[in-house]
């Protein structure tokens, strides 16, 4: 038993109920999450009784030791003949599709190509399956996440004086040393007034002490990956800079608080977000409260007051409430969390918040 | 006049003989193209009068900071809505967008909110202009190339007795320190009978002495990519090796020379594979000669048998004819030309080829 191999079949039993019991799998990090395959082309048909993986000449070798739970088939350099040619070798009526994954022109192609087959949009259909992590998912996000909290403990201390881009890559540096395959995107560290930009790059600007710090960051390991951040301020910081770090700190305390199994994701978010907005910065906190982390760093479930999803044990997210304030910095604090059969695990204890 | 002023432009005059001259650019490389916006989350609606570029709360400084060209919009959280909204107002009646870039998904939130505008797929409107390279690209895409050469030749005599990944890592870290922001893909080091596999990753394996090392990198910087493939036998490998090495040689070699303003790009790909098929070895190279380098590592112009594009002054692209032999291992070379208005120039001249 490979750890894939009941993952085909939750899926076909999933698909039982749903408008096609036959899909098209193109989003890669399914495909992987499903049979293995971990390059850079290559789609999963499957169907009530067989899986067929397809991909191209590059890949011939690499899948054939990979993949696991399908029939491997090389496709010429026309990878929508192929695929059709597979279809209609086992006469399918229905044949599912991801619309989220598939482009226009991509289904456009299939379509000409399949005249005699439904095509059927199901979104999320492995989305869902890989919102519930299974053990060795669990253990990979967890030796991520080590790698990850041991690199940064290396580096916090020492920001004072350094550009923001070689605090950056030694971060990246040392994950890579505990483990890492590498960072599971890139680094976000910003100081002083870029601290305002969620997404900010880091870049030539040197780091003062006694300056607010936000760094993002994350590492990758056998495809699974973590994201965490840790706002600093040095010395304190300064009295508003702290206040507003209390404020996010209990915004994430209650946020945490509300997860368990059964819960609405939206009621999550809604914990933090009330924190916040009593404070009076509630229009400082323009995004969602977290994201399912796993094969891709945002994945299911979605933590926003928007979500219609309800929390299960096995889910892994992030907790991640900020204040951002334009021209004067931001304070964000993110943590991960496995949510458990009474309640959750914050999984990244292990790096120390560092508290103003 | 910013670098940028004349692409919103030109994109305009080419949508005068399409099927709508207003366009929705979803492809985030497209968008940057055109408006300089480097985020992860952005799109732009360019009109006869008007460039309208829309983003999310995260990048409501950055995009302030970037865009130019087009009127920065923030858009709550539902975008489609806000794009339809800004789509209504302007009373478009036909509105472009791009099928190889917007999921069936996408298509169909739009589609639903604009019921009295007609969608109409323009393939690669965008991409078209950016095949053909101005003179501040081509001075990045140098730029990229030195770092990349210069940490080649820092690591390419010192392979001996590390791990694949370990000299992986010293080349990208060599690469950043000489400038660039990364790499532009993950490096490709293969070794031994690893080298077969030609999008192998770099592994535990140790390099023993005297053996095939395949070595496919890049860098990438300000946006731009380069990807430069070497093929190194040290000691001058066995005679088997030395054979196949000549042959790739020779087919890059007739292959560059074919390279000139009007000439069919896959007339440069037939030039390389005559050579390869005429030594026996027509079926061990599997993929298409080159493929254009810019603000992505693969774009236009395709140099494959079944492209139809014909190259033009300012076009920039690899040249990688490559055999590969199941459990022996293979050989790529790869360059990148810039094609002038009397033939090529090899723009990364600058890697010694290491000869057997």
């Amino acid at each position: 038993m490979t750890p894939h191999s009941g993952r085909i079949a939750r899926l076909r039993a999933s698909l039982r109920h749903s408008a096609a019991d036959s899909l098209l799998v193109t989003s890669l990090p399914n495909v992987r999450y499903l049979c293995g395959f971990t390059g850079s082309a290559g789609m999963l048909l499957v169907t009530p009784r067989e899986a067929v993986f397809l991909t191209d000449f590059r890949y011939r070798i690499q899948a054939a030791r990979e993949v696991r739970g399908a029939r491997p088939v090389e496709y010429p350099a026309r990878a929508w003949d192929a695929v059709a040619a597979q279809v209609r070798r086992r006469r399918i009526r229905r044949l599912g599709f991801e619309p989220q994954h598939l482009t226009f022109e991509a289904h456009r192609s299939l379509a000409e190509r399949l005249a005699g087959t439904e095509l059927a949009p199901l979104a999320g259909a492995v989305e869902e399956l890989r919102a519930t992590k299974d053990e060795g998912e669990v253990v990979a996000i967890r030796a991520a996440l080590r790698a990850a909290a041991g690199a940064f403990a290396g580096v916090a201390g020492r920001l004072a004086g350094r550009t923001e881009r070689a605090a950056a890559e030694e971060l990246e540096a040392r994950m890579r040393r505990r483990g890492a395959d590498g960072p599971a995107f890139p680094t976000i560290l910003a100081s002083g007034p870029q601290a305002a930009l969620p997404h900010a790059r880091p870049g030539g600007r040197r780091i003062r002490r006694g300056e607010t710090v936000i760094v993002d960051f994350g590492a990758r390991r056998d495809g699974y990956h973590c994201d965490l951040t840790r706002t600093l301020l040095p010395g304190g910081g300064e009295e508003r800079a702290r206040r507003i770090y209390r404020i996010v700190a209990e915004a994430q305390r209650r946020a945490i608080a509300a997860v368990r199994p059964g819960v609405p994701a939206r009621e999550v978010d809604a914990a933090a977000r009330e924190v916040i907005s009593r404070a009076g910065f509630g229009e400082r906190f323009g995004h969602g409260t977290g994201h399912g982390v796993g094969l891709e760093v945002h994945e299911k479930p979605n933590i926003s007051s928007r979500s219609e999803e309800v929390l299960a044990a096995g889910m892994v997210f992030t907790v991640e409430p900020g204040i951002y304030v334009e021209k004067y910095g931001g304070v964000r604090i993110e943590d991960m969390v496995l949510v458990t059969p009474s309640g959750c695990e914050i999984l990244s204890r292990l790096v120390p918040k560092i508290r103003p």
